[in-house]
């Protein structure tokens, strides 16, 4: 399979576990469960999935295992959007080409929307296996735990929403950047990789290495692409960095710099995978990817 | 020691273990973490603590693991209250005599508070031992996740935001508040008791009716209280579902009725500990300090 048959056969399969998971539309209370599923369903890259099941490659993970860690992932990913999109938070109306979910529904069911969604991920993985034992499970569970709090993803958001206006050194940005999409993105590939036979401290460690910078990469060319990109290719609404006057590696570092970055970020996390061989084909693929979409 | 030492005993004991599981506010993100605090520390019953710890002592539960389950149902509990205090739930500004969280920080604040509470919850259930084994922990974290859920906590809020101004039948408000504030309330009897030796399936059963007519009698008062009380004795401002127009025990019993309903709740929930023995000698004391609280 080449690498597009195998992210689509990966995002389909994605999609589909989702729906399956997700609570039917026609159960009560209905409004909120059809608001969940507008949330997740139907759009989205898949990215964090799609690591997931290129790191459980690496360790040889069964694909079924994965793929419900990898909706958890993605579960908790959606949540977050839903939240941030409220208008206490970047108030934006548009998200993956649609109406963002307080738009097309209300507040108060977006807010209960993104509550819900990320219950629904813990709950997942208690009811399906994504480890080989118990102990592994719990394991799972705490690394999507730390990955989405306060010293995580949560902890970067608040750092995001308190930086308008403010002045950030490029350690500033990193620190933040490293929890608000570093963590759930690390958390992503360590949990596809615990889904399968144990790696040595060594090998996890060049894991992580290649983690961090595909986590910072992710958030470079996000920055680039809303200063660059236009709200329809985008699908959310560009230029808001600019308009909410938030420090991004572009304002940091100017568009030429931001971009040459992205090469210093690449080579940096296909270089910590060359040690792990051949099966880590799929994340040097991803990384390729995640640092050329849309450009 | 009686019942008021016991009590004061374990509302200590879990002010004390909270205050150790919450993140120090001295790290960053400073102002989250120092919300966060300000929205779980210092106030509050802890009814769901002493109803983990009643239950417990029915199962011979170690009171260390008890304490750990007790602090993530109220870190679960925590987060439902800051988020429906937000404006575009019940927009309230006073909570346990206190301001509100998003009127002492602010709106975005508030949100992320709730968030990463409900995130901790799961982490402290990862992290520490809550029960025996590890297919018993996954246990406990489901039970909680079930619970919390859109079929759970999050789904009779969705339906509690629909029905202001809505008629709704006896049945109608029961299904919402057997999962508004029931869910969580049966979780906590559940868990506990999931701490200790495993009981027999119709001890069980005893135990989950009086666990259901636990979270109604505790709805009930609730309803009560917020018809007939103040707002300084309350904490929180009463009134507040008359001023909604949202249906209740009282508005669709009247205030003679729900009363009696109230003692017919306690009558249930009591005979259905009768099977149980002497040691269900604290859900029984619960259940009455339930039904008199604040009359």
């Amino acid at each position: 399979m080449d690498f597009t048959e195998w992210m689509r056969h990966v995002q389909q399969g994605t999609e589909a576990a989702l729906g399956t998971l997700l609570p039917a539309a026609n159960l009560a209370p209905q409004r909120l469960h059809e608001a969940m599923r507008y949330a997740v369903l139907g759009g989205g890259k898949r990215v964090r999935p799609l690591l997931v099941h290129a790191a459980g490659e690496l360790t040889h993970a069964q694909p079924a295992q994965l793929m419900h860690a990898a909706c958890a992932v993605e579960l908790i990913h959606a949540y977050s959007l839903v939240h941030d999109d409220l208008p206490c938070m970047d108030d934006d109306v548009l998200r993956r080409g649609k109406p963002t979910v307080h738009i097309e529904y209300d507040e108060a069911t977006a807010l209960l929307v993104g509550d819900a969604l990320q219950t629904l991920a813990f709950q997942v993985l208690t009811e399906h296996p994504v480890s080989s034992t118990a102990a592994g499970q719990i394991e799972v569970i705490r690394l999507l735990a730390t990955a989405s709090g306060s010293h995580g993803m949560a902890g970067g958001q608040a750092i995001d929403i308190a930086s308008a206006g403010q002045a950030m050194t490029l350690e500033e940005l990193e620190f933040m950047h490293l929890r608000k999409t570093g963590a759930l993105i690390r958390a992503a590939i360590l949990i596809g990789a615990h889904a399968g036979v144990a790696v040595t401290d060594i090998r996890r460690q060049h894991l992580d290495h290649y983690a961090k910078r595909v986590g910072l990469l992710f958030q470079v060319v996000d920055d680039i692409l809303d200063a660059e990109a236009n709200t329809a290719t985008l699908g959310k609404t560009a230029g808001k960095d600019a308009a909410h006057n938030k420090p991004t590696y572009v304002s940091l570092l100017g568009l030429g710099k931001a971009k040459r970055l992205i090469d210093e970020l690449l080579a940096e996390a296909l270089e910590a995978l060359t040690p792990l061989g051949t099966r880590a084909i799929r994340l040097r693929e991803l990384a390729d990817y995640v640092a050329h979409r849309a450009f």
